[in-house]
């Protein structure tokens, strides 16, 4: 069983539950960030991250950097577009609205492509905003994390290709890196960025971001220098370099004990990539149909826009997620209430990634699904429904 | 005796030593950042930066933010300057030269006030320097980790008080805080920006800063948007206000295992303050004594300038710390290189801060003492001096 202390089972889009090793790895005692040890583990942490992207071209770097998720937006929009060049944002929900928030700190021109609530635009849709104006820089939100709708990133991969060749495809993958398939080299991405507590299933404080060969360049051949200092790409990458050489070097300090988590359970997660992407299919597939059969309807209505590590449900009418929410509680899960600004108060919001999913000794995906059949069928009883 | 794994004793000027129950912290259960129990830990831990910095003034803001302490630069260069204002750097090393290029690269003009290796500049140079242009702000170092030079930050901030009230007064208090006194209100501090792993005795992975009341109008005040987006104080002002006040609140995922470490590691270090710092001295007194009698230089050499949780050491003609720091681990002990570009190959690094400083019942001090004079001896002899 569990080394770790009871608790109520953690069933959010991240954080979520970990795995004992991955935590034992947090308690590592005191190392040097230069000392040979420490220094072999972040260099192979950074190669494992090129395997968890299914990478093998050289010329793609990975970087892993002591921040949030959110750090990683910095990265993008200080190093790989300039101030006044154009910035298309597939907007599936609240994160796009942030990336965009966060490239026009950094001067760029934003334009959003939204797709209604639940939905993604359409490829004949990206491919119209595309021919309008001359992008630096594309992006998309693999899964929003508050609406749970999965975008096509293969797809508008392909389009950019064929239609704006120049054009770099960023991906904000932070809920979907390590359940849903990203082929980085064969879908010929540029940045992916993601965060290590989501399905990565490590604990949060690491901005993971993968680059290509050629989002370097642009970054190396910038006309003005890069917008930030902590978040500069050439203040880091002889760093990640250094280290994937097994050569300590310094700009700032990495969380030690986080590379560590990181390190474990990257381990894990390679050892079968495409074993991972099956069994959160056949999972999320699993509660989809579950969740169904409770009348419970996804914000993500079109089955090929649904995420494969969390599901967002439409409460009945006249129920919101403190109806529901404690009665889950009660039974030891924890779901995450909406967060979608229009409709936050309608729906909840089921993280289903990492060992919840990898490891069904645990069973918390059927305690979770019994729960929200019994809180759901509580709550109507209290308020009359 | 410690829970902890053997391991050699980690006496570099950070990361340092932990403390058991602050490393157990770190391999907490996962919790959802929004969870009750979670906002409260990290509200506390938001009211126990205040207290370790003395601070009672209800205008300043503690913010705790997933990075390294270099983030903490970017807070400052993208919210309390604006492009084309001017930026005076009290340089006493390697970090002096950092801040200042952070800050030219969010638009400000840096002057900087170059002391010799070893030394700080005096108090009439600094006030001649005031007298030449208007500053926003100056940075000082409070201990350049690179060199154990100790600025003085009181003296400095009447000084500015007097000639210029305006300029904001920054402290890069990275190797200090928890080694050395700050009463952040009493001396009109500005900002005073840290990072978790040196004197605090958590992992890596957090940058903290205190700012007063000036500096957050200052940030509010701006005629231009701030120049950063995952370090903007607009961002999260809110957030650390909310969490402060119990409410949970939304901007990036908290590192909530860090939080939980520093939580701990706080509430020992805040039970008695100026003990804390008083111990410190009293260590850094002997260790200083200790190294004058092995005939060993610092490169700090008035004593007012010498620091209080780390000691820079002069190497023997003719050795240089590779001669040096393998006899030293070969005894259990690690001590670190030069880093101040100039002069690297001719000294060493002793940290001497939180645990192996204040639990005298781990004999590190003693240990790393005796293993200095051994392997001091041994590289003379190896090399015929």
């Amino acid at each position: 069983m569990s080394a770790q202390a009871p608790h109520n089972t953690l069933l959010i889009p991240g954080p979520i539950e970990f795995d004992d090793a991955v935590l034992q790895s947090m308690s590592h005692y005191a190392e040097s960030h230069v000392a040979p040890g420490f220094v072999k583990v972040f260099g192979e942490t950074l190669t494992l991250v090129r395997k968890l992207f299914q990478s093998t071209n050289p010329t793609a770097q990975p970087f892993i950097i002591s921040g949030s998720g959110t750090l990683g937006w910095d990265l993008v929009s200080a190093n790989l577009i300039e101030r006044g060049e154009n910035a298309l944002v597939l907007n599936t929900g609240y994160f796009g609205d942030s990336f965009g928030q966060c490239l026009e700190t950094y001067g760029a021109n934003v334009t959003h492509l939204k797709a209604p609530i639940g939905d993604r635009s359409s490829l004949e849709e990206v491919e119209q905003a595309l021919k309008e104006k001359a992008y630096k820089l594309i992006t998309l939100t693999h899964v929003d994390t508050s609406t749970g709708v999965l975008s096509d990133v293969k797809g508008v991969a392909q389009l950019v290709r064929r239609v704006s060749p120049d054009t770099l495809v960023v991906v904000d993958g932070v809920c979907s890196v390590g359940s849903e398939e990203i082929a980085f080299d064969e879908w010929d991405l540029d940045a992916v960025l993601t965060a290590s507590q989501k399905a990565i299933g490590c604990p949060p404080g690491l901005s993971i971001v993968m680059t290509s060969g050629r989002a370097i360049q642009v970054a190396q051949s910038r006309k003005t220098p890069p917008g930030a200092y902590y978040a500069s790409i050439a203040n880091w990458l002889p760093i990640m370099k250094n280290y994937e050489n097994n050569k300590p070097s310094y700009f700032a300090t990495p969380p030690t004990q986080l590379v560590h988590a990181l390190h474990t359970t990257l381990q894990q997660i390679t050892a079968d990539v495409p074993g991972r992407f099956a069994i959160h299919t056949e999972v999320s597939d699993k509660v989809k149909a579950a969740a169904a059969e409770l009348g419970l309807k996804q914000l993500a209505a079109r089955p090929e826009c649904q995420a494969h590590g969390m599901t967002a449900l439409y409460l009945p009418e006249g129920l919101s997620p403190p109806d529901v929410l404690p009665g889950l509680l009660k039974r030891g899960v924890i779901f995450a209430a909406g967060l979608h600004k229009e409709i936050a108060s309608k729906y909840i919001r089921f993280g289903h990634m990492g060992v919840s999913v990898t490891d069904p000794k645990r069973g918390d995906v059927e305690k979770a699904l019994a729960a929200l059949k019994e809180a759901l069928a509580e709550a109507k009883q209290a308020k009359g429904l």
